[in-house]
C-alpha cells in the first residue's frame, strides 16, 4: 500500500510517549470480566465516568471482548469536499475511512468519533466485514450505522447509538486517525483497552490495563458467592459487600470446591 | 434490625393523611388489565398523564404486574459524601439504598426518582435479586440499571431508561425514602398502584384502584370483542367505539359463549 | 361513507399539480431494494437526508416494505376540543383519525406528523389492525403507538419513536389528512413511496420512482458480489467501490452462473 | 394580485365553522392585560398551558400587543423543490411565504409553525419590514430570524427561539398558511388572539376573548392593590390570594382614589 | 402562625447531623469573590461541578451575593391535588410554597428544585417581592419564573432557566421544604452557602465556608495583578500562574501600594 | 519560546495542500459584510449551513469581524491526565491551551471545539485578554467561558453557548491545535475565515473568500435599496428580489447619489 500520503501534518499537538502496549494475554483476562466489576475498581482508582453513554449493541446476544483503540476522528461535512470523488479505489488522503480499515491489526477496536451525530451512517457493512477479516475485536460509534440488521447478524461485537441508510458523505468527513478523541461522552486515547460485556462498553486506560485485570478477577469471584448467598435468602448487610466473616466463609466455599448454594423455597 | 436512624427528621413537609393501603386483591386484578384500558378510564377521571415516558423494560418478555409504590429520592452526588464508605455493611443512614433494599414487602413496588439521569447506576443485579427476594413485583428507575442483561433475565419486570455499569456514587445520592417523588415525568405517592403491561409503566392513585379496576374490567372484555370484529373485517365506524347496536350484539356474543368470530377470507 | 364534511376548506395553499402516481408494480420492485442503495443512489441525485431519523420498528423482525404515503398531520391537543366526544361513531370531520384510516387504500402506508412528540399515543392497535385489513402496506409516525407489544405481533410492519398508553387526545389533535408533512425530519409529500427493510423508512419522491428502482436494482447486485468477494479475503480497494477490473469480474461471475465464493480459512 | 393559486386543494380536513371574528376594541383590551393574569384565567377554564415555551423577544423593550392569528405552517425542505426558484417577482403558488405576507391585514399577528428547528431562519428583516407596514401587530416562530439585530429594533414585537443567518430553504418550506398549526407546544387556529408582554406570548381561544378580557381586568387591577400591600410589609396569608377582609380593603382603597400605600422603612 | 401542620412525617431519611450555621461575616466575605476563583478553590479539594449548569439572571446587571440555602422541593403536578383550592388564605399544608416564604430568614436564598421543567412557573412577581421583605439574598430555580420581567427590576437576584406565565399548578407540586435537593445539576443541602455573581451561582458546602472564604481573598487578590499585568502586555508564561519570580513582583506591587501598571501601547 | 514538543506526531492525517492564506485586505471588506449576504452568496454556491447554531454574543453590541481560524480542539477530561499540573508556568505540550493563545498572530480567531458541552469552561477573561493583545480579531467555542461578563466587557468579539465558572480541567482536556475541527455544528478548517456580526458567527471557506466578498459587497448595496423601498411602501412583488425594472430604478438611485427615499405616512 502507497502511504505516502499518510506523512504527518504539521499541526501542533502534544508529544507524550505511547503507553506500553497491552498484551494479547490480558485482553484475554479483561474480556471475561464484568462492566460492573471493572467500574468498581476504576472508581475506586479516580476514575467517574469510564462508560460509554447511549450506545447498544446490535447484536442479539453481544460477545464479549477487549481489544486496543484504534480511532477514527468526524467533524462536519462540507459539501464540496465530501463528495463522491473521496470514495475511491486505490489509498488515498481523501479516504481515510477505507484507509484506517485496512489499517487495523489483529486485536484493534475502531473507535469512531462521530460527534453523537446519528443523521447520517458512520460506516455500512461492507466495511465492519472487512474490518472482521483483518482480526477487529469489534467497532464503536456514538453515530449510527448504515445495515444495522446485516452487521448484528456478525459476529463482531458494533457498538452504535442509531440506525441509518443515510450517506456518510451527507454530515460527517473523516478528519483524522490515531488521535485522542471523544467517544460517548469518554476520552479514548489510541492503545486504550476498550471493553464489552452485554451490557456496556468501557475505556480502560492502557497502562492500568494489567493491574485492573489482576483486581477484577478477584472481586468477579467473590461477587458470584455474593450473588448466590443473596439467592440463597441471605439479607445484603455483612453480605454485599462482605465483612470479614462473610469472606472467611467464600475462603471455605471456594477451599471446598465450590458447592452449590440452596435456594430459598 | 436497627432503625434508629430512621427517626423522622426535622424538615417541612405536608401532613396529608394516608390514603388507604390498596388490597392485593384489588392488584391482582389490576395486573391483569391493559395500560390503555386503564388510560383511558384515568382520561375519563381528569388525569391526562399517568403513564411514564421513555422507560422500557429489561425483560424480553416482561411480567405484567399491578404493585404498591415504594419510594426512592435521589439527588446529584457530591464528592466528600458519596464515596465508598457509604456502602456499608450493616444498616447506617448513610446508605439509604441498602436500607430501603431491605424494607420493602411483598407487593411492593421500588420506584427510583433519578432524575431521568442515565449517566451511572441506579443499582445493580446483586439488590435487584434481593429485591425479589422479599416479594417485590417490580422495580422501576428514570434513569439506568448496571447489569442489565443479568437482570432482564429474572422473573422480577425490570423498567429503566438505561444501562450502564457506571458507580451510583459518580453521580447519585439517595435522598430519602417514601416520600412523594416524581418519575419518568410522573408524580408518585407513596403506595399508589404502579401498574405495568409489555408496554408501560402507569401511576394509579391509590384512592381509585378500586374504582379503576371495576371500569377497566368491563371495558377490557368490551374491546376484545371490538378487536375480533375489526379482525372479521368491520368499519370502525359504530363499533369502536360502541354504538347500541354494537354493544347489543355484543351482550348476545357474551350470552353465545364467546364464539370465534370469523377471519376476513 | 358520508363524506360532507370532506369539503375544502378555505386555507391558502400550492396548487401545484400531483405526482403520476406510482405504479404497484415498482413499488414491489423498491420493496426489495435495501435502504443502504436506496440512499446512494439518492445522494447522487442530490437528496441528502431522505431517512427518516430515530423511529424503529415495533416488529422483532420487520417486512420490508413500499407503499403511497397517505398522511395524518398532528397539532398540539386543546382542552375544549379534544374530548372524548370526538371519537365518534359515524363518520365526522371532528374524528379524521377514523375518517383517516377508512379512507386508506389497498398499498398506501399512513404516515402520521405527531411532531416527533411521545407523551401521547398516535393511535393504538384497534385502528392499525383495521388498516391492515384495508391494505395498508405500512404505517409510520415520529410519535409513539398504545398497544406496541399487540402491534409488534402483527404482519403490518409499524414504526415509531416510541410507546405509551397515553391517550391521544391528552396531547395530540387530528389536524388534517393528506397535506405535505414532515415525519422525523423528512419532507412527506401524499404520494410519495414510503420504504422499509430492517433498518429503516426511507422517503422516495414520487416522480423518481422508478428510476430509482432501475439504478438500485442494478447496484444491489453488484454489491452483493463485492460483499462476497471481502468475505473472501480481498481488501477494499479496487473493490469497494469496484474499478474497472472488478467489474468485468463482476460480469464473468455473473456469466458463470454466479458461484460462490470461496471463504478465507 | 393573481389569486388563482390560492384555490383550495383537495385535501381532506375538519369543516368546523370559524370563531367569530375578535374585535379591535377587544383586543386593545387584551393588550394591556399581563400573561400572568391571563393564564390565572385560562387555568380556571382548564387550559392548562396556553403559553408558547421557549421564545424570546428580539426587541430590548417589547411591546404589548394582541392580535388575530395569521399562520403559516413549515415542512422539511426537499432539495428540488426548495430551490432559489421559489423566490419569485410575482405572486406564485411555489412562494407562499410572500403571498402569505402580502395577505396580512391590520390587526393580524403572523404564527410560523417552524417545528422548533431553528438550524435555518424563517424569515429575514424586509419580509418583517413589509409585515409592520401592512399593519402586522407582531410576528411569532417556534424557529430562528434572520438579521435578529436589525428587527430587534424595529417596533413591531418579533418572538423566536434564536438567530440564524442561514437560508430558509436549506431546511424549511412553505406548505401552507392559515391552517391551525403548533408553534413552541402550543395550538394555534386561525383567528385566535395571540397576546404579548414583556414577558410570553399567550394563545387566548378566539371565543374566549371578550369574556376574559372582562375577568382578567378585574383580577389585574386587584393584584395591584395586593403588590403595593406586600411591598408595604404585609405578610401573604390572607391577602394573596384577597380573603373578604382584603377585598373589602381594596374597595375602600378604590374608593379612597387608590392612594399610595406606605413602603417599609 | 399555626405550624401544627408543619409536623415531620414518617418517611425514611438520613439522620445526619446539622452543618454549623455559617456566619453573616463569612456570607460577607464569599459575597465579593469571584466565581471563578470559587470554583478554582472548590476543584482543588476535589469539587468538580459546583456551578449550576442553564441558569441565568432576570436582573441587568445581578447583584452579587451569598446566602444559606432553603429549599424547596418540586414534583410533578396531579389534576386531583393541584387545584386553585391549594392557594389557600391561611396557613396550610396544601400550600406549602407559600408556608416556605414565610419561613424564610434574613440571609436565605430560596433555592428551587424544579427538575428543570420550564413548562410552567415556579411561581411569579408578589411571592419574590415578599422574599425581599423577608430579607432574603437571592432566589434559584431550575425551571422558569412567571413575571419575569418585573422580577427582573426589582433588587433581589432572581435565576432562573425560562420565564413562563403558565401558572405553576399545571405541571409542578411543592412537596416539601428544607430537604436536600438537586438544582441545575448541583445537590444542594439547607444551609449551604449559594454564591451569585455576574456569572454564575455556585454552591458550597457550609463547612468549608470559611476555608474557602480565607483561600479566595488570597487568590483574588494575586489575580487582579496577573490581569493588570496580562493587560500590560505580557505574556502568561510563568505570569499565568504565578511563579516564584512572579509572586515576588507581586509582593513589591502590594508593597509599594498597588500602583498603576502601564498598558500597552 | 521553546517549541521542541510541537514536532509533529505519528497519526494519520490527510496531507492536503494548504489553502493560500486570505489577505487582511479581504478580511477588511467581508467584515463588512451582513451574515444574511453571506449565507446567500454560499447558498448559490452549494453551501447549506455555514453558520454557527447555538452561540451567541457575550459583548452587548458584537463588533462586526472577519479573521483566519485558529483552532483548537477539546476531548473529555480523563481524571489522571487532566489535573492542575498541566497549567504549566512555562511551554509544554501538557499545556496546549497556553500554547495556542501564544501561538495566534494578527487577524486570528481562535475557535474552539468544545463539543457543545457547557458543563465546564472553554477559558476564562485572562486568557480571552492577553489574545487580544496579541491581535487575535474574536474568539468562538461552542461550549462555555468563564467570566462571561468580564469578558463581554472587552472590545475583542467573544461568542459562546453559555456561561460557567466551572473548571476546564473538570471536563475538558486539549487535544491539539491548527487540526479541522467541528464548532455549533459546522466544519472549520485552519484558514478559513470567520466571520461575525452583530447577529451570528458564518464560517467561509478560505478559498472562496474573495469571491464571495466581490458578490456580497453588490448584494449588500442592492439590498438597501430594496430595504428603503419597502418601508417606503412597496409590496414586496418585483423588489424583493428585484426584478429588472426594480434593478434599473436601483442604478438611477445609485446615479442619482443615492437620495433618501420617502417613508410612507
Amino acid at each position: 500500500m502507497n502511504q505516502d500520503f499518510l506523512a504527518p501534518d504539521s499541526h501542533i499537538t502534544t508529544g507524550k510517549p505511547k503507553p506500553p502496549r497491552v498484551s494479547d494475554a490480558v485482553l484475554d483476562r479483561l474480556a471475561s470480566i464484568s462492566s460492573g466489576t471493572l467500574t468498581s475498581q476504576l472508581f475506586k482508582r479516580g476514575y467517574r465516568q469510564p462508560v460509554m453513554v447511549g450506545v447498544r449493541p446490535l447484536n442479539a446476544r453481544p460477545r464479549p471482548f477487549a481489544g486496543r483503540a484504534f480511532t477514527m476522528r468526524f467533524i462536519p461535512a462540507r459539501e464540496d469536499i465530501d463528495t463522491g470523488a473521496t470514495v475511491t479505489m486505490e489509498p488515498s488522503p481523501v479516504n481515510l475511512q477505507w484507509v484506517g480499515v485496512e489499517a487495523l491489526s489483529e486485536g484493534d477496536v475502531l473507535v469512531i468519533d462521530s460527534r453523537s451525530d446519528v443523521r447520517a451512517a458512520s460506516m455500512g457493512d461492507i466495511l465492519v466485514s472487512r474490518m472482521a477479516m483483518r482480526g477487529a475485536r469489534a467497532v464503536v460509534t456514538d453515530g449510527a450505522f448504515r445495515d444495522g440488521a446485516e452487521i448484528g447478524e456478525m459476529e463482531i461485537p458494533a457498538w452504535c447509538a442509531g440506525i441509518t441508510a443515510t450517506s456518510r458523505l451527507s454530515f460527517h468527513h473523516v478528519a483524522d486517525l490515531q488521535v485522542p478523541v471523544g467517544c460517548a461522552g469518554v476520552a479514548v486515547y489510541p492503545g486504550d483497552v476498550i471493553h464489552g460485556d452485554a451490557n456496556n462498553i468501557t475505556v480502560i486506560p492502557a497502562h492500568l490495563a494489567e493491574e485492573i485485570a489482576d483486581a477484577c478477577e478477584a472481586q468477579d469471584d467473590l461477587e458470584q458467592y455474593i450473588a448466590a448467598r443473596v439467592r440463597a435468602g441471605d439479607a445484603v448487610w455483612g453480605i454485599f459487600p462482605a465483612n470479614e466473616k462473610t469472606k472467611a466463609e467464600y475462603r471455605q466455599w471456594v477451599a471446598a470446591g465450590r458447592p452449590e448454594l440452596p435456594t430459598e423455597p
